[in-house]
């Protein structure tokens, strides 16, 4: 009688006493993760090989207690969890990540504008106060000087030596930066998006879409919500408060921002919203799990029935 | 009989019925607030000019109310005040702006390195674990790519694609670029500081220095305080936790940063402080008074004092 038993280190041929007569190692932990190939090619050497019975399992563990294995475990168990960590990394990553910075930098940018403003207020309050867009006020500081702008008895601000506004330039200039950066990584969210979640783009923009997943912790988590639930992502706290002290439960979480919801009559919000996470919902499962792409018709749907 | 008045329109000579029988008008703002000149000449062109008593003068003023001095009033009043306000931006303003802006840059880093770690963890753990310095883990990351920091076996990072590395990187240089804005305000910082305040910066360094008029609201203001308070600047929380609960008064403010008490001993590190905060405290004043430079043996007699 012989058995067949495989470990993380290779398969083993044992003999009726249960000792080693025969053994193919594993030369990469890709190939325990398909032994199939190993024990094939020792089922040939030994036409009669059996598995191993569970009752003599515990003793065959025992004998692979001995040191002389300690080594080769160790490595083959790293490389293996390490395998396991480079591949726990998918496209899901790059959309959290992305979309957490693009909030970050939206705080950032609102932070230090608001300074250029106060800054700059010193030296042409006209401009600031004319201006309220941000990204605007930048551009238009960088790129003309003030007596281009406002003529000088006009202004209620002082006449600073250059290198004081310079150094508000810089400030400005930075800030324009991070604006493009913003718009670089948008891009990118919907490069990625494009492949991995066709359909949720499509249906809810890359914003919406990649703030869901980020909610939802992931395609797949998101994939396995609810509906109701989708429709309340990023309404928590307000739900919470609807729990504990009975107030109104809400309507939507972050969807709200969609344009869908934002062009609705203000009375049927709430039910535009339930429509929509529907078909979110419906939408991330077909990306999830590989479907066919039908966020379009989707889409068409709802913009007729909530277009009436 | 004949009176002078003045108001912000000119100088006027009234008659006996308090009819004005010559003017002077002012040609600007300026003029208004130095009207000597004006009156002067008024004097000598008529001899026996008394200023207005004051039992006369809501006569006098209710004339004025009359609408053919309305404009004039308006505009000399408007441009007065513009007057004013460009007048009021000192290089107060241009310090506590470049410091407050310094700690919103501080803020700003350190977020946007924080997420450059959690992203750049995905591809190469094993660097953003070695080093935890974020100006110099940007500058790494930026200048080389992994294959020359890590062997491709030896990381647990996925091996991404350029498209994915590259939108971390983007974020990185952006990072690296917020670091070189803080050491350009820096440089500024201390440049005003040396015409503003020489006195201030020798002795306290320009970002304790400046901290400390941001704090105070000003050089003027600062030079006002007693040194007990400018002991205490930055630790308002201790203070008043002091005052309300009995706990243990604080020691030092901001001024904890400051190298000498840095260096000093634990247990005299109240006493540096106290002996800090006098010699700033006359820094300060030297500095609004335009005294002279002395903050240099100031620091000398302290180091000698605290070095035993």
């Amino acid at each position: 009688m012989k058995y067949l038993f495989t470990n993380i280190l290779g398969s083993f041929v044992l003999d009726d006493q249960l000792e080693v007569i025969d053994n193919l190692p594993f030369s990469s932990a890709q190939e325990y993760l398909h032994p199939q190939n190993n024990e094939q090619k020792l089922k040939k050497r030994h036409p009669q090989l059996t598995p191993l019975p569970f009752d003599k399992l515990s003793k065959v563990l025992l004998s692979f207690k001995d040191p002389q294995y300690y080594d080769a475990f160790y490595a083959k168990n790293m490389a293996l969890t390490k395998t396991a960590i480079q591949q726990s990394v998918s496209e899901d990553i790059f959309v959290m990540q992305t979309i957490a910075n693009i909030n970050e930098l939206d705080k950032t940018i609102n932070l230090l504008s608001k300074r250029v403003r106060e800054w700059y207020s010193w030296y042409a309050p006209e401009i600031v106060e004319h201006l309220s867009d941000h990204e605007k006020l930048m551009e238009l500081i960088c790129s003309k000087n003030r007596t281009e702008l406002l003529k000088e008895s006009e202004t209620m601000g002082a006449n600073l030596d250059k290198s004081h506004v310079d150094e508000i330039l810089l400030l400005a200039k930075q800030v324009q930066e991070l604006f493009k950066l913003r718009e670089l990584h948008e891009k990118y969210l919907q490069k990625v998006m494009q492949k991995y979640c066709p359909n949720l783009l499509e249906i809810a923009g890359a914003t919406i879409g990649a703030k869901l997943m980020e909610l939802g912790k992931g395609l797949k988590h998101l994939a396995l919500l609810p509906a109701s639930t989708i429709q309340l992502l990023g309404a928590e706290k307000a739900l919470f408060r609807h729990i504990k002290t009975g107030a109104r439960s809400p309507k939507y979480g972050i969807i709200i921002n969609h344009p869908l919801i934002q062009k609705a009559a203000k009375a049927s919000k709430g039910k535009a919203a339930r429509m929509l996470a529907d078909k979110i919902s419906l939408c991330a499962r077909l990306d999830y799990f590989k479907g066919e792409f039908k966020a379009k018709e989707y889409r068409k749907e709802l913009e007729r029935k909530l277009g009436k």
